[in-house]
């Protein structure tokens, strides 16, 4: 297992960590001056904005892009929608390359409204999927399929087991391990799966990006109330090693909705206790 | 599939339905004036009082019990702890003898205080079961291991999926199939199982119940803000549908927990909901 006490370089800060408080320029040279060796930003700071030059930022501050957040929901109530949010996606995946993003990551949706179906909104992701996998390939962006705990089954992911997901790379590749595609790991999401360590080992090198915070017991809110590595009862150095047993050698990235908590905090001091906690809790 | 609008006998009311706010005297009664065919009471409404009048009076009001609710949680910090848990579910079951329940509800329980090691929570459980099995076959009372959403892993759950509990089931038998053991749904907690389907048919005869509620959305509370049947997302006719194919023909139970809503209304109103959404949305 890699040290991430020695070498901060290993690990990355979501932006989603810090709040969306500050522009993104703030944000990219408070990750690097912390000494973080990667950045994943959301398309809310990006869009609309000057992406090139965002880019460049980037990577004069010594960062890499690990993943670019997130995919528009894939399942609509019509096939107009759904094209409408496969081409939204198309889109994004444009952006991605231009900030050279490691992966492009796929939070897959829900229901759509209205609907009891989840049988028919899977059915919709796996053909999405495979959409943006086409494109993803043609712009150089691999697609990263994240499983979202089931907890959000009925609004923001029908995609919930790990084993899924990789089902759905196993069928778009059509039994050849392609590496534009493969999945994002977030403990929060998958640290209570029975068939984690199975699963994990499955997948190996489709592993696209390990995301990490803490489940708070109790916790008050489970979109936001998120927690600092080492607050929970997430066993993350068990989850590390399984997937750097995997053969996982990319980034360990924090991921934290904290409206109670971290994004009151000034974001120095919330990189400062990510720092801290990579070293000694994850 | 049975149609539980013109028979209202095969539909139980779980006694949580109502928010423990009336004696279990005056909800029994009310529980079979509204037609239902069963009742399922809570330890809090039982320990304590007078056993036998309680289920002699279950039994004049022509009511069955489905399942005995529930286990004292089973992972403890020692042996000890462990030790006293299973104890106090043998005395659990032995009063479900006394009301003659259809079974003893596990709820396994989560993580031991201070503890992130849920694998060894699981190791317990299964231990665990094992004990409170051979209790019931003693006594007569059928133990059903209860999966329950994995957002309440942490604190009340460490078996989460159909598949695990039919694992320890598996494991316990020994290869024989055993009446004195099997599993309780709840449409709640599998929904949005993506193995749900093929889980259900492995669990065949093994299911010993069978509740139902709804998930809303947007939903306020994961634990308190369950819906009534027909107004949240799940798909409760397919789901029926695939408990009734595997051979279920026991009740189906209306469990409700819902501070916000039902529990502030009278009784009576709510059985009235129930007995209308068995018959046109369950």
């Amino acid at each position: 297992m890699r040290d991430l006490a020695s070498d901060l370089r290993h690990c990355a800060i979501n932006t989603a960590t810090l709040g969306f408080r500050e522009p993104i320029e703030v944000v990219i040279d408070a990750v690097a001056r912390t000494g973080f060796g990667a950045i994943a930003p959301w398309r809310r700071e990006i869009e609309g904005h000057d992406i090139r030059a965002i880019a460049r930022r980037v990577r004069e501050a010594g960062l890499a892009v690990t993943g670019y957040c997130r995919s528009t929901y894939i399942p609509a109530t019509d096939r107009a929608g759904f094209a409408a949010n496969i081409e939204a996606n198309r889109r994004a995946i444009d952006d991605a390359a231009v900030l050279g993003a490691g992966s492009f990551v796929l939070v897959v949706g829900g229901l759509p409204a209205g609907s009891k179906d989840i049988s028919a909104a899977r059915t919709q992701v796996a053909e999405g999927t495979a959409l943006l996998h086409e494109h993803g390939k043609a712009r150089g962006v691999r697609i990263a399929l994240e499983p979202l705990h089931p907890v959000y089954a009925a609004e923001r992911s029908c995609l919930s087991l790990l084993s899924e997901a990789l089902d759905i790379c196993d069928r778009i590749e059509g039994g050849a391990k392609d590496p534009w595609l493969g999945v994002c790991l977030d403990a929060y999401h998958v640290w209570w799966d029975p068939n984690l360590a199975r699963d994990v080992a499955r997948a190996a090198k489709r592993i696209l990006g390990y995301h990490v915070c803490d489940w708070l017991v109790p916790t008050q809110d489970v979109l936001n109330d998120r927690g600092m590595m080492g607050d929970g009862i997430i066993d993350l150095r068990a989850i590390r090693s399984l997937v750097e047993d995997a053969g996982y050698d990319g980034f360990v990235e924090a991921e934290i909705f904290s409206t109670l908590n971290w994004w009151k905090r000034p974001i120095d001091e919330t990189l400062a206790a990510c720092r801290e906690r990579f070293a000694t809790a994850t």
